[in-house]
């Protein structure tokens, strides 16, 4: 099920670069859509997409699967971020991070969008300077830099919104995926 | 792309039970499709599919999912076995793992097929009455019980008619899952 956090922008694209932040997860996964323009971001969706517990891995991939592609099709991003992760607490945690990960690598390629893979210490450096930063730390610069409260919105669609703001700062300043066409 | 190590049987799936067994990976995924009737297996197909070394890992998950997509249209399975590991050398082996395993889950949910989850020592057990059983003999037995030779068939492909016959026996001996028409 795809929950909303806030209300979706409903301004037009125009001249933006739209970038979606995904937080991969089975159960949970976070996700967050921001345009940049002119050096600044503005937040445009962020939200999860929770899977019912009663059902088998093989469905709430399938739903979640359906739901990116419902992201994709609704706000065309010009590239979407999927962090790239290291520090797994064990192996059956990353193995069902794993699964969650490529469900979303698969819809991005699905949609043609150019994917950024950041670490998590890239997405921390790019927004507070620190690639050691705190959950907190993070959270108030995402909160900075958006303009808006966070009040109500989850923690996985926060370090979405993060993944999302990180990566389309990167994107600006080092022109390392591939040239992007303003529209 | 998606290379056969057979010649596709062409015999009617009548009064057939059809297991198509997978062994996933992002660069080599394993296949292997039988039809238990009797209480004897027969080959149907079997293969690998390979994804391009140069292409992105999404484009690779993208072109595995298609490729899945593919073998489940062709022998609509009645059931299909992909194993759950649990001894990857390491977390970043188990993430990749898991994202092609993930691309495997949704393929079969898409399918609406019912999944078997066996973990390897219980395809061991069911194939060779030994779960510590080691490659040669788990392919020994493979053979054996096809009444095919296994020359030029890959490894993984091995790998993924043992997991289908051993979901194949597993399903007949104990009826876990559900029901499966015969057809």
């Amino acid at each position: 099920m795809l929950e909303r956090a806030c209300a979706r922008s409903r301004g037009g694209y125009h001249g933006r670069v739209i970038t979606l932040g995904i937080d991969p997860g089975t159960a949970i996964c976070g996700f967050g859509v921001v345009q940049l323009r002119n050096g600044s971001v503005r937040m445009v969706d962020a939200g999860c997409i929770r899977t019912p517990s009663e059902a088998t891995d093989a469905e709430r991939l399938r739903q979640l699967h359906t739901a990116l592609r419902t992201l994709m099709t609704e706000h065309r991003p010009d590239r979407v971020g999927i962090e790239r992760l290291f520090f797994q607490r064990n192996v059956q945690t990353a193995m069902a991070v794993g699964q969650a990960r490529g469900i979303a690598l698969l819809a991005a390629a699905e949609a043609a969008v150019p994917i950024d893979e950041p670490t998590p210490n890239e997405v921390k450096q790019t927004i507070c300077g620190n690639g050691s930063a705190d959950k907190a730390q993070v959270a108030a610069m995402v909160k900075r830099l958006l303009g808006v409260s966070l009040e109500g919105v989850p923690d996985d669609a926060t370090d979405a919104l993060a993944i999302a703001i990180g990566c389309a700062y990167r994107a600006a300043s080092e022109p390392r995926l591939a040239p992007v066409a303003t529209r």
